[in-house]
């Protein structure tokens, strides 16, 4: 019937994609306090903000001393996004960025293009640069992102070969450099997923990459995420990225990608895991608290569940 | 792995879950163009509203003037809900009514006196004089629901035994009176199931009643809704509650069984089954214009992700 794994791995993203959404811009202090209430509940990764353009992401120009306000604590790591050579050198220069060496991999040629100008192959070949970089400074090459991995709002559906053949490219690079696979992440950047075919691109990807562990990134676009996740358990994935109560989300229509575009919600899927039995290390009190936290500094209802149902009265 | 339904059937139940839950009341005329919309949209069954008391209900108060109000349209079933003899006969005495024959099985002591100031087993052996009541009328009895199916938030763990004690019971009851069994419907009334439980539970009642068709009225209280009706149409189950654009959600805190509510999202689900390849004769279209004229209606953001983020772009 089912594959459950015994336990799951929660990456928190909620503080970067949700403070990047919205319009304005939050005072350091409440998101600092975020992060730390993030931490209490024992997560193991929280992706704190991005190191980007001031000019064209100003809720994230003060990402150097957010670090330094939050307090860090032991067993959760702390890192951050960045999108070129600028904003990898300043947070190599941020000595509280734990880093993470990552690459990006389109399988979309219209969101490549509409993202960095150039097409899924030399998107792909940049990444090369990337993974000598990390390995040049010791940074272990630790997760593949395969972006819009079930379909593109620019360029339509997108056909469990466009994945991969990247991943067989991925395979040969990591063979010649004799390092181990990173963790294959599925990204949903935009929503398109549904569990059967979530079952279907885990198991393409597992036949190729039997060693890879396999994560999914996924958005809540379209109200298939829980179904989503569920399915991914079936399938016995341990890592999912996850935003507390859902931030960014976006209640508005018209958003560039769709509105209510946020990722699947923390504490509501931490919530399904501890239901079903699966350890995730995560205090869930302590997650809903932070969720609240989150809905008190965004200053309007947000779209995570458990958050304001409580947790069933257990006696 | 699992075993898909071809077709899948919707009930509509915002109209009466959404409205009656609103502090305030709304025009009629809006509340009749919702329904006109959502039967635009090819739903075979809408519940209208409640016939209850006016003095505890006054958003209901209207009910007989609301069916008149709307324009009823062939293939759509217009249902209603009642508690008492009262209701009953206000709802009989309606000839827009479409009448469905029902009764309402109690699991748990404390809901039962907390909400009928009587016990499970007094419930239930009322709940006999409904069944002979239809049958003398010529109302088809068509559906039991199991009230908190899955867990109760006033009197904890609901065990499977409480659901099939009570089918054995209305299994003996349809025997006595040479009648077919209804379909029965597991209500997840505050939000406790979660997906190894939705197959365990619809397993063991396909297991006692093989003939009987199953279905679940579930609320997404805790964020697990979307999940739970994956699970279910891993086991084939073919009939759902559910409520445009979420309706009956509440994004307070503090309500009697918890806030967020809603039923299960009627356009998200239906959007579920079509990525399955599940036939629900449903227009997606249409269903995102009614959600989208439920929230004008309402007037703040609902819960459905859909009707913001739009259809998938396909060519």
């Amino acid at each position: 019937m089912s594959d459950l794994p015994a336990s799951v791995e929660f990456h928190e993203e909620g503080p970067r994609e949700g403070f990047q959404m919205e319009p304005r811009t939050y005072p350091l202090g409440d998101r600092a306090a975020l992060i730390d209430a993030l931490a209490a509940s024992g997560l193991k990764q929280i992706q704190v903000a991005s190191f980007v353009s001031p000019r064209a992401v100003p809720q994230m120009a003060d990402t150097a001393d957010l670090f330094a306000a939050i307090h860090k604590r032991p067993g959760t790591r702390y890192t951050a996004l960045w999108l070129n050579d600028n904003g990898f050198e300043r947070a190599r220069a941020c000595d509280q960025v734990d880093l993470d060496g990552k690459v990006m991999l389109y399988t979309s040629e219209a969101f490549a293009q509409s993202n960095n100008n150039c097409g899924v192959r030399e998107m792909r070949d940049r990444q090369l640069g990337w993974i000598d970089r990390y390995l040049a400074l010791g940074i272990p090459f630790e997760q593949a992102y395969v972006m819009t991995a079930f379909g593109c709002n620019l360029g339509g559906p997108v056909p469990v070969t466009a994945i991969t053949d990247l991943l067989r490219w991925l395979r040969d690079v990591c063979a010649e450099r004799k390092i181990p696979l990173p963790a294959i992440y599925l990204a949903d950047t935009m929503g398109w997923g549904n569990p059967e075919e979530i079952k279907r691109r885990i198991g393409a990807v597992r036949e190729l990459l039997p060693e890879a562990p396999i994560g999914l990134h996924l958005h809540d676009t379209r109200g298939l995420g829980g179904a989503n996740v569920y399915a991914a358990l079936q399938m016995g994935v341990r890592l999912f990225d996850s935003s507390i109560a859902g931030l960014g989300g976006c209640p508005f229509a018209g958003h560039k990608y769709g509105g209510a575009a946020g990722n699947i919600c923390t504490e509501d899927m931490a919530f399904l895991c501890a239901e079903l039995g699966i350890e995730t290390g995560l205090d869930l009190d302590a997650l809903i608290e932070a969720a609240r936290l989150a809905e008190r500094i965004i200053g309007r209802p947000l779209t995570g569940r458990v958050m304001h149902s409580g947790l069933p009265p257990r006696p």
